[in-house]
């Protein structure tokens, strides 16, 4: 998303829905201190103002639903257990505007914004009603029906700031997660709330209606700020989601199986393709397979020093060609309707160095340190970070990027408010049916890159103790492809991680080779052979 | 040290010298929230009025110089870094009253305190002069020189107050650590600051002296908040401190091997000896070893499930006899003129069952873990605590303490401000010369406990790359005591921790056998076995 401020003499003006209301308040704070000024934009969009006519249409493509096989709970349900969280916490309604949470919450997919499935939207949810603010010209009759089934009531999405205000003139606690609510809700509603105040102070005859509490509301209106309550609820996957995981994971793969047995056989005729042509041809062969959206983020297709770049995107006019001799990264992702994918491979198409090979190696000895890990329930995901880092270190190495990311089902490839990282300020304990990734790299300046990705989810693991009465939790992979074997110093493994790939690749084997034949079948029967020490 | 306080009524009577500053301002703000106060005793102490006569009189020992040879730096360059220190936070005084500080700082030893070798004292230390409060009658006239060299007054004890409000008349920037500082002498400062600019505002001629800078100070007096520089400083041992702590753990090892064998021989002579007499034997080895002074915490020794009880203290009427058939945990330090050693051996005199023996061997992976750890710098320590635990995770099972505790030189056997443990909330990072504790353990209630506790210092390690162009540390022992191949499961263990423990083992050898003769030395040999797995 676009956001954009500009300093003008001594003010700075702040388009108001572009920013959440922490970091506008933030801003405001730190500016205050050099004796600027913060000035919100009310009716005026100074960005659209310069656009004009030439300014692109909103998207406007037709929201669909999202099958309850893959989502598992019924909007009803989702919304029950929603409102007893309000009743809880002493509030009477929620403003949602993170889109991947409206979406979640209303079983509702979109194609408004590159990679996620989700829809421009706000929604408004009280104790007896909800409304959504969209744009009505998407909402085929099929949604409207799914909508109207969940007592959801549609209004023009330019009409958000004018329920805020009522719902403040109704004495509505409204929760805000000022984290993410833009600074025009969460202005708009402290303004009403104040005008509210100043009204009840010059009244002097009786009660209004405002003070009837039936709608467990009394006195005046109080926000009452917290994180969003969907943010937990969507990243801890239910049975029909994870299944859904996994069986796009699976599709996944067999298109991943195609697309580097295409890829290595153009390399050996000595075809010379650019890295936007091999991410173009994995698409190819991603959208043959059943239920495929979209990609889930741009993909990353580096091929040596290009590698080292963490979030390089490889541009039609200016990329590099695939090099043989050198390592090749691979970072991509899908939408399918039943699940999201994000898997990093990195290959060598002929002789890696030695070198290659020891920092590969302590990759993936990280890479297997963490998807082994068990760890007691409430263990915050920072805590396993170093798992991944550990081999690296003991020969001075390290990457600077986080180790894992939560991932959404069939929604947003990059989800919280889990992660796994070296910050170490986020103690969101790791929960059974939240996903991650688990992705430790190593880059080198000039020269290559190296990242091996797979998604996990946290499971119960069946301890043969329970110390301290609490669960202990692990990892189940959703992710099954090949691990280049070529790249491994076999020297440097224990017999333990030996076993694990062997394992995995054993699994990969079973998995994926019923949804491949001919020379892709073949491939992966070549690529997930044991390795012996 | 003991601190009381009493609820009188609605008013919180508290003793003001026996509560840190921020600890009773804790307090007040706890009690204030129930509409309780907290009052202040000042010419006053409860506990005082009570004994009467009775009361034992204060430790009255002679303190000693700490030779140059340990300390490594002379009171002299300490006390001009600190003065440094003191000029680049804008102060002009530190009062410091944690008495290891003092002891630190001064070179000084003193045995007021049990098993740690520090005397009742504040000190004072201004820009141009120091001064230290403490009873004369300990001071010899050897001591007294090593002040006076160093520029530092002796005044009596019971002057720090009135010492401080002279501070505050003079204008001092006085710095202030209000974690340890008492909340007497944070009271009074600040009472004399507002004392001071009252004062300042009813003058109507010219300027008092207090506005001279050329002490550094102009205006009135302020505190400077701030954790003591003197924690740091402390905990970075210099060579000659690391080189008197290596030295003094293997004449602690020599004692504890001469020790060990006796106990093998008393109970495989089944003579039934208490833990306490265990105990006193292990100490009157100790008290033969060059440069011993006490012992540096009460020795926990606990047979059985005595062991489970993480500070377990036996009491000669009630203590259990060392029980041939069951776990043995032996946690044990002393205070040597050139260190302090504190160590944890868990043995079993006869044949330990596969339970014992499965989570002594994952305790032991925990240990070795820990030991091999590469960090880079500015890694705080809780970051490794996982690598304690993670064998234990595994099955279930965890430890109620933390992993590691910093540990002084010739000086308190617990320091911080570094910390090895799962609160997360420390954030200091382990530096090069930091000592720290390595102490993973299991303990199963009613049957037994498990800790193998080794110290370590902190030390650059030289790996081949460092990348972020930061340092890698690691560890290095000074602990060289057997660890009793018995409890071990070698089928859990990997090549490499067999390797470490074969290494250790010789390493044991080599350092604590030129210390023994006879049967010590004999049973140091068999102890030091290599395994074969």
């Amino acid at each position: 998303m676009m956001f954009w401020l500009l300093v003008v003499g001594l003010a700075l003006i702040l388009e108001q829905f572009l920013f959440s209301s922490d970091a506008a308040e933030e801003l405001k704070q730190a500016i205050a201190t050099k004796n600027h000024e913060l000035v919100y934009l009310h009716d005026l969009n100074l960005v659209d103002e310069v656009w004009g006519e030439s300014r692109p249409k909103p998207p406007k493509k037709p929201i669909r639903i999202h099958d309850l096989k893959y989502a598992g709970l019924d909007v009803a349900s989702k919304l029950s257990s929603l409102r007893s969280e309000l009743v809880d916490a002493g509030s009477s309604a929620i403003v949602i505007s993170v889109l991947d949470e409206v979406a979640w919450l209303l079983n509702l997919r979109g194609s408004d914004v590159p990679h996620s499935p989700v829809m421009y939207a706000y929604l408004i949810v009280e104790l007896d009603g909800a409304k959504l603010f969209m744009d009505n010209s998407k909402v085929t009759p099929e949604v409207m029906d799914h909508l109207k089934k969940a007592g959801i009531e549609l209004r023009p999405y330019d009409c958000i700031l004018t329920e805020i205000e009522s719902l403040a003139a109704q004495g509505t606690h409204l929760w805000l997660d000022t984290s993410s609510v833009n600074a025009a809700i969460a202005n708009t509603y402290k303004s009403a709330c104040d005008k509210y105040m100043g009204s009840l102070g010059n009244k002097t005859t009786g009660q209004s209606n405002i003070y009837d509490s039936s709608n467990g509301q009394s006195g005046g209106p109080t926000g009452v700020y917290g994180l969003s309550p969907i943010s937990l609820a969507k990243a801890v996957k239910n049975h029909a989601e994870l299944e859904g995981m996994r069986n796009s994971h699976l599709r996944d793969a067999a298109a991943l199986a195609q697309f580097w047995v295409w890829v290595e056989d153009e390399i050996h005729k000595d075809v010379k393709l650019t890295e936007v042509e091999v991410a173009d041809k994995l698409l190819d062969f991603r959208s043959k397979q059943a239920g495929f959206i979209d990609t889930s983020f741009d993909t990353i297709s580096a091929s040596g020093a290009n590698g080292a770049i963490i979030h390089y995107k490889p541009e039609t006019e200016s990329c590099a060609v695939v090099d043989a001799k050198k390592l090749f990264l691979l970072d991509s992702g899908a939408q399918y309707v039943d699940g999201t994918t994000d898997i990093t491979r990195t290959v060598h198409f002929g002789e890696p160095t030695a070198r290659q090979k020891e920092c590969f190696t302590r990759v993936l000895q990280g890479h297997i340190a963490l998807d082994q890990a068990v760890f007691p329930e409430s263990t915050p995901g920072f805590v396993l970070d170093v798992f991944a880092r550990s081999f690296l270190w003991k020969i001075g190495l390290d990457y600077r990027h986080g180790t894992g990311h939560g991932v959404g089902a069939a929604l947003n490839v990059h989800e919280g408010p889990q992660s796994i990282s070296f910050r170490y300020g986020n103690m969101t304990p790791l929960l059974r049916g939240m996903i991650v990734s688990n992705e430790p790299g190593y880059y080198e300046d000039h020269a290559f890159g190296i990242r091996i990705e797979n998604l996990l989810y946290v499971k119960e693991v069946d301890t043969p103790n329970r110390f301290g009465g609490v669960g202990y939790l692990g990892f189940e992979k959703l992710t099954f492809v090949p691990i280049q074997s070529k790249l491994i110093d076999l020297s440097l493994l224990s017999a333990v991680e030996v076993d694990w790939l062997n394992d995995y690749h054993s699994q990969v084997w079973e998995k994926v080779s019923p949804l491949l034949d001919g020379s892709a079948h073949q491939w992966l029967w070549n690529n997930t052979r044991p390795l012996v020490k």
